[in-house]
């Protein structure tokens, strides 16, 4: 699915199951985040205006999904509480910024790939999550998170397409580097998946 | 003017015309950095929904403003370059961090001052900027500054209304912090006249 190389552990699923509300308050924290990260990227290559723009636009569609998660949170009785220790985050960041040098890739592109496998780990975890939501009859959630699911591989797409505009339009390149990154990543999933099932949406 | 306690230096007005496509890049840089410390104090009120969807709502317009600076920046053949060194702002943050402990007021509470303080000064200058924007006839600035006026004094009143929220509505308890962080930026921005009449936007 996507660039993904590895599937989330069935035992995610099953923990998932056990605490909807949990996956939940967790995606309010990883919508922000997304939208912090796209924030701290788009002044970066400060004078391509399409790509400070594309990510400004990514960051607003951010605060509103964060927006409206947090409506379900509140019309639910949800605490969003503070943003729990992402280490599948961190240990992607980690791992990426110790792959060989590359002269064609910049820390913006590998930072840009970063998201963009952030993103597709998401929309994967969507996509297992919506059985479970229709099974249990929850219509209105079922519907936000098949938007969601929608969004992800969207921005997925939106952030590698930005890393090719970052190299100056070097497909080759940057479809190299994602592979290199998506090994990383699924490395990463299994070691989180070994030692901690639960874990957020994406990690 | 809002509860600045001391006006813009009138060389800081004639270095603006001399120059005002350094006002119009420096507030591209200003909107951004507006909005991602939106972002950050969003998710720290973490149970207060109401606090956590103001805070994303202006950070969701300082977006918008910041992607229409960019517009005017490309129209117009200018760069955006990397963000300025900002004294002004970090001066004021470490100026509040060294005001005397009030049990009444949390950090967020001060993080929120300092953000209705530099939207104060923003909103001051563009009414300096405006009178010289009609002698320039530059009709489209001039309409697009008079909107960020209001919109700064605005959210000057948002932030402080929202740092009132934070203390479980003690008003008089925030005015009277508001005073003694409004002494300190007058403080700033007085040094920083006498140093560097330049500065940006806010400082």
């Amino acid at each position: 699915m996507l660039c993904l190389k590895v599937a989330s552990d069935p035992a995610w699923v099953e923990e998932a199951r056990r605490d909807l509300d949990a996956i939940l308050v967790d995606h309010a924290h990883c919508e922000m985040k997304a939208a912090s990260n796209a924030l701290s990227l788009a002044t970066r290559p400060s004078n391509e205006f399409a790509l400070v723009r594309a990510l400004t636009d990514l960051a607003r569609e951010e605060l509103d999904h964060f927006q409206r998660v947090i409506d379900f949170l509140e019309r639910r009785g949800l605490r969003l509480g503070t943003p729990p220790v992402d280490a599948y985050a961190s240990d992607l960041r980690r791992a990426v910024s110790a792959l060989p040098h590359d002269a064609k890739i910049s820390s913006l592109v590998d930072r840009l790939l970063v998201a963009a496998l952030i993103e597709a780990r998401s929309c994967e975890r969507f996509k297992l999550l919506l059985p479970l939501l229709e099974a249990q009859e929850d219509g209105e959630l079922f519907v936000f998170y098949k938007e969601l699911f929608v969004a992800e591989a969207r921005h997925y797409q939106v952030l590698v397409d930005l890393a090719i505009s970052a190299t100056g339009g070097d497909a080759p390149a940057v479809h190299a580097r994602l592979e290199l990154v998506a090994e990383r990543e699924a490395a990463i999933v299994r070691a989180l998946a070994a030692g901690d099932a639960r874990g957020s949406i994406h990690g």
